[in-house]
């Protein structure tokens, strides 16, 4: 089984344990939240990260918060408290969806139990909101356990598959989504190696999917970005899996940047190449991956690793954090809906049509 | 003009100074090499590297060691405290193809030298050393200046290039190979922008490449290895050049991992990808790049960045060196000789024929 990235411990007096992301590779060490404070600097400063992680880890947060409502006060004021603790948490990442869809689902259950509990107490309306907490993290670990069996039989019993990035366990509150599929198969005992791409410029595949996949006993060899050519070229990867942080309804893909690359190459070696992401990870209202923004961070990041310098100084950099592989190079996107084989606009508007 | 890595300094008993490679992008200080002793740590400790840089350094080591021969030891005590110096410093970079064959020069040189002059003494020996020397360096510029002549014509003017690793001036004792082309277009008025691959994992594009084109006045951007596919797919590389450590008979060419990744994407994208090379590069006993051995380098150099680890403790790595690069790739092989325009066997062997 994969490591568990958060989960909730005791009752409605209870905190959140997180794996401190910000140790690792190092060291694995558990953060206990015991505020909304706590929680909030864990997300900001990335001990919890990854878009499906943070929006448990922020509804478990309304539930910290929701321990130091006076068992005095009225409904109102009790409903008043909730909607104070998600516009702080909600503060914590300002760009992350998963975040703020979660405190909104927060905020709404509170409103809707409010209306229908004109006489709950405290401690009521904080049993009400650990269950919901635990709801949204269940349905995170559903939702991983399905792209997993979903993905499962893309897993070469015997081969090997390349991932980029990390879109694993430490990313959500389940078993991730590009490597759930590997999990899975891992379970039902496939035997496979998995190629991990460092994922310049922060590491990631490096930092976390190489630990998290260590941790599970699966096979896990670390390599360059600039090496996986190489490796398809001699025929030594089979399937290529990474996660999305977008899709277009055509199929365009916004990843980590890295991915194009690798897809190119794969399409050029015959390699199947696969894309696996919650089906919230569509985004129907861009037709393409050409409308898809690109987010450009910091120089330093590049030009520098910790304090060292890697570049002169003054160095100009162009460090855009995200790519869009073309729909024409995905094998399938694997969903928990379903597999979506070869996609193309109609194929996604059919298995996402409620 | 792109900077000076190595010159000798002073008459035959002068000096060899040096960039000190091992403290760029940092700092740019100079190391001056006295004795053949200081100038064989300079070259095992990676203070000048690049095999025709380390070609030339050799040569004028011998000269050093020239230095101390007395002057009352007969021609033939002479010549055997040259093949000593020789012996030595043949030493300091196990596989260095260049650094055997300068110091075999120095020795053939020598011996005719020393037959054809049996009164000679020790100060008419080392005078006649410094000018093989001289010649070797000469040679190696005129050789850099050749292929950037050569090459010149393929910078885009108003466009851009894109390179990877570093096969520039501090790699040779002249402007380089790979970016000689660069150096030749720039002092002849054009204007370009170079995008460089950093490189991982010694980051020699970083450290080295963006350096030198910094300090020639080149505009230059550095990236990640990983973003070069999006670059290429937004249009913004007209051209790829990089240098190569070996090519086999039929053009297939070796060089440092993360080229053939390239190449796969510009011809996916439709961009011109050169090598740029010595003559002496090529290795036509070798038919094909299939039978091109390919280094594989310690774990650590991908699993830690100086004293910090990036990957878990004991993480299998998998660090080759270099890729290949098939010929069908490689839309020209600039040399020093001439341009051979989509290389196959007939045309190199043509272009290569004494």
């Amino acid at each position: 089984m994969p490591i568990e990235t958060l989960k909730w411990k005791g009752g409605i007096d209870g905190c959140l344990e997180l794996i401190d992301q910000r140790l690792l590779p190092e060291r694995n060490e558990i953060l206990s939240c015991k505020t909304t404070g706590q929680l909030f600097e864990a997300i900001q400063t990335l001990a919890v990260r990854g878009a499906p992680a943070i929006g448990v880890a922020a509804a478990y947060g309304v539930c910290l918060g929701a321990q130091n409502i006076s068992s005095n006060e009225s409904i109102t004021e009790i409903a008043e408290r909730v909607n104070e603790t998600c516009d702080y948490l909600a503060k914590s990442r300002p760009t992350a969806v998963n975040l703020f869809w979660a405190l909104d689902r927060m905020r709404q259950a509170t409103a809707a139990y409010c209306n229908g509990h004109p006489n709950a107490s405290a401690g009521d309306l904080a049993c009400f909101l650990l269950e919901q907490a635990n709801a949204i993290c269940a349905e995170d670990q559903q939702m991983c356990r399905a792209i997993g069996q979903n993905g499962e039989p893309l897993i070469p019993n015997g081969g090997t598959v390349l991932t980029h990035c990390n879109a694993g366990a430490l990313a959500t509150a389940g078993m991730g989504t590009a490597l759930a599929p590997m999990y899975v198969a891992h379970q039902n005992g496939k035997r496979f190696r998995v190629y991990v791409d460092e994922t310049r410029p922060l590491l990631q595949g490096a930092r976390l999917t190489a630990w998290e996949l260590v941790q599970a006993n699966i096979d896990a060899v670390l390599i360059c970005d600039n090496m996986a050519a190489s490796l398809m070229a001699d025929g030594k990867v089979d399937a290529i899996i990474t996660g999305a942080d977008r899709i277009a309804a055509n199929g365009d893909t916004a990843n980590k940047i890295g991915t194009l690359a690798l897809s190119v190459c794969a399409k050029h070696y015959g390699i199947p190449f696969y894309i696996a992401a919650p089906s919230s990870t569509f985004d129907l209202s861009i037709d393409s991956g050409a409308h898809i923004p690109i987010e450009e961070r910091k120089a330093d990041e590049v030009a520098n690793f910790g304090k060292i310098a890697t570049a002169p100084k003054g160095m100009k950099v162009f460090n855009p954090a995200f790519d869009v592989t073309p729909a024409e190079h995905i094998a399938a996107i694997i969903t928990e809906k379903g597999v979506i084989e070869l996609p193309n606009t109609g194929k996604i508007s059919r298995l996402l049509r409620p």
